[in-house]
């Protein structure tokens, strides 16, 4: 059967194309830089403003809001059967410091894209829906990174998550008050059916194989280590090379001596510091302190372990090396993560069902969808960005794709949310 | 003929140790870190403050205060012979972001303590005296460093003057006008016979020997190169590590072969970094922009020359190797400065007349009084610093130290000066 003949189906619903384009440009007009870029730090005035375009889309959609303790966004749709457990979607909201208009934008959009699409036909699902904009993803503002989605999957307490300071010196509970999101609704208030989470691949894969949809598999694993660099401040001009005992020189050859080890840990291994800072700021200053942040990241567990031990070494010795302490502590570890059999297969089937060219491949990047993958049954669709850059203000993913994408995420909730044939609702 | 002899004629007039030192503390409450340390940013409203302080003992000295272009503040003491061109002495009253209670400070005090001193034993001498504080030597708000003294001595255009910027965003004529240090002197109203700086050493060389008092034959050059690397942003989790342009890698890696560089110039070479900023600041994004400046030195211009242009290469086949571009420019360029042999001859007299320990040496660090020479005969006082430590909140010279330093000047300016030898002014 042609996918024309399919899209005559009554139960058939396709998302529109042209509406979920604009929403995303009129996102990207919020915290606009470099034209085609964003910056929307977490629970910033721009994530903010965000959200309320976002909700006014909700409310304008018949979608009901509420929000949690992490700020959490859940548009609610019922369903026919108010007994059945929910059948979610979505991503998030925030952006990097540096970003682009679709990581995590994409995916919030595309689940109510298909909300939309289910509106427009006049379809009714059994089991209610909800569209979700997780909190912190981005892990920028507030540390660590996908804070939302594992505080509601209780990897996070209560406490730890309030008490949260910002590089900027703000609290987490406080921004999500002031902002207006800190909600009362608790994790089980909503009973969970499964999670769908539409992302762009971030990487080249789809690209390079001419894939328009990328039916995610799994979820690589992820650790930070937090390095602490303790020299001594001395002036650049008096002090002998050899008597120095400067930190951020001993940073400097810990980011060789850590991309050699991620090297040598073969092709799936990723290790990288994509932040550091020293305490000092003055050219003719030898640094005494600096700190960095090491991401590490490899689809097998095992290999992950050892070698973030590896790297927590490489540290310690480098530091010695220049004279300097090194100390090291975990910030953050989040195991690789195999999606949900049954809800892969329905990404699939969706994807062949609507003849899209299709790719299976694990996610080189972590997602919401990781921690939710421990709560319910979870599955995530790839969309293809260009050159595969992201975290960047070139990231680009044509309409087209965004819509394939959409398509994909709203036959497959449909699906599993189940509707009547006729599409008569 | 002893010291204590000596200190018996009336000619002979002493500082006050106890008014010097606790006028140091004084200025140490302003803008305080760290219990002993300060960050006095110049033009900063911690400068600020601390100016009104050191202006307002100028004024109860008796000396008229005026200032220039570059906020650079002069309080003048007359002498007998209006005609008799100016016998200068001062520093800076700016610190490092990390900095400490001496560097500069000591050098402002010390010659606001000869004119006291001058005060207490009723002398008048022949010369007119003035006591400076230079603006923004540490060249850490404002680049470069030195920049107020550099102005003064024709180094820098007014034009180019008023339109620094700052780290923080502020035009230099805005500062200095909103602190109210603006002044309409210019550098052409002082007709300079001389001038003198005391400093702290700001290395271990005079505490090693035991001395305490250096006296200083010339300053080392010095040379700023701006780094800009440019690489690409780009995802931590979904970047092979062979495909990335990281520039933030890159610039650990130019730390790594600038230090080769410096060791492999000879002892007295000097390369540091002390300001890298990456352009992004997330764990999970690979930096794609990156700024560094390096700070080099060498007491012989033609090595630092050549020791410049080895650094500038380093840069480039280190970016080129991580796969990305550096563009190198030098933003500063101060050659070695060898000091004026009457004004060292007579700064070595005080401290030989005063009994005092002392040693010849060539400074380490860079001073205003390396501009200064250019315009008039100059020299400088070093007094030690426990362990060599500046630039850093532990820096730390003891009273009699600073009062020993102080007299030496006092004398240095005395004997420049004249005055007649019954000491009755």
């Amino acid at each position: 059967m042609s996918g024309a003949a399919r899209r005559s189906r009554t139960n058939a619903p396709h998302v529109n194309a042209d509406r979920l384009w604009s929403r995303h440009m009129d996102l990207a007009r919020i915290g606009t830089i470099e034209t085609t870029g964003n910056c929307r730090l977490a629970l910033s005035d721009e994530d903010a403003a965000a959200r309320e375009l976002f909700a006014g889309w909700c409310r304008d959609a018949g979608l009901t809001l509420r929000s949690d303790r992490a700020g959490n966004m859940f548009a609610l749709r019922p369903g026919r059967d108010p007994g059945r457990a929910v059948v979610a979607a979505g991503s998030h909201l925030d952006t990097q410091p540096h970003g682009g208009r679709f990581d995590g934008i994409s995916g919030v959009l595309a689940a109510l894209e298909a909300v939309e699409a289910l509106n427009d036909a006049g379809i009714e699902t059994e089991a209610p829906l909800a569209v979700i904009n997780w909190t912190n993803e981005e892990g920028v503002r507030f540390a660590p990174g996908l804070l939302g989605s594992a505080w509601f999957a209780g990897r996070i307490a209560d406490e730890t998550l309030d008490n949260i300071v910002s590089a900027d010196g703000a609290r987490f509970a406080d921004e999500a008050t002031r902002t207006g999101w800190r909600g009362d609704m608790v994790p089980a208030d909503l009973t969970l059916d499964s999670f769908f989470e539409l992302h762009i691949e971030q990487g080249p894969i789809l690209e390079d194989a001419g894939a328009q949809v990328g039916v995610v598999t799994s979820v690589q694993g992820l650790r930070w280590l937090d390095v602490a660099i303790t020299g001594r401040d001395a002036h650049a001009g008096t002090t002998p090379l050899g008597a120095r005992k400067d930190a951020l020189l001993a940073a400097g050859a810990m980011l060789v001596a850590l991309h050699r080890a991620g090297l040598a840990a073969g092709s799936d291994a990723r290790v990288s510091v994509g932040r550091l800072a020293a305490a000092t700021d003055g050219p003719s200053t030898i640094v005494g302190h600096a700190d960095l942040v090491i991401d590490i990241r490899h689809p097998d567990e095992e290999v992950l372990v050892r070698l973030t031990g590896i790297c927590a070494e490489v540290c310690r010795a480098t530091a010695a090396e220049y004279d300097c302490a090194a100390e090291v502590s975990e910030r953050l570890a989040i195991p690789p993560r195999l999606f949900d059999g049954d809800c892969v297969a329905l990404v699939e089937a969706a994807a062949s069902a609507l003849d899209l060219n299709y790719l299976r491949l694990p996610s080189g990047a972590l997602h919401d969808a990781a921690n939710i993958a421990a709560l319910t049954p979870t599955a995530m669709v790839f969309v293809p960005c260009r050159d595969g850059i992201s975290h960047n203000v070139q990231e680009y993913t044509a309409p087209e794709d965004l819509a394939a994408g959409a398509d994909v995420l709203l036959h497959a909730m449909l699906e599993r949310a189940g509707c009547r044939s006729d599409g008569q609702g």
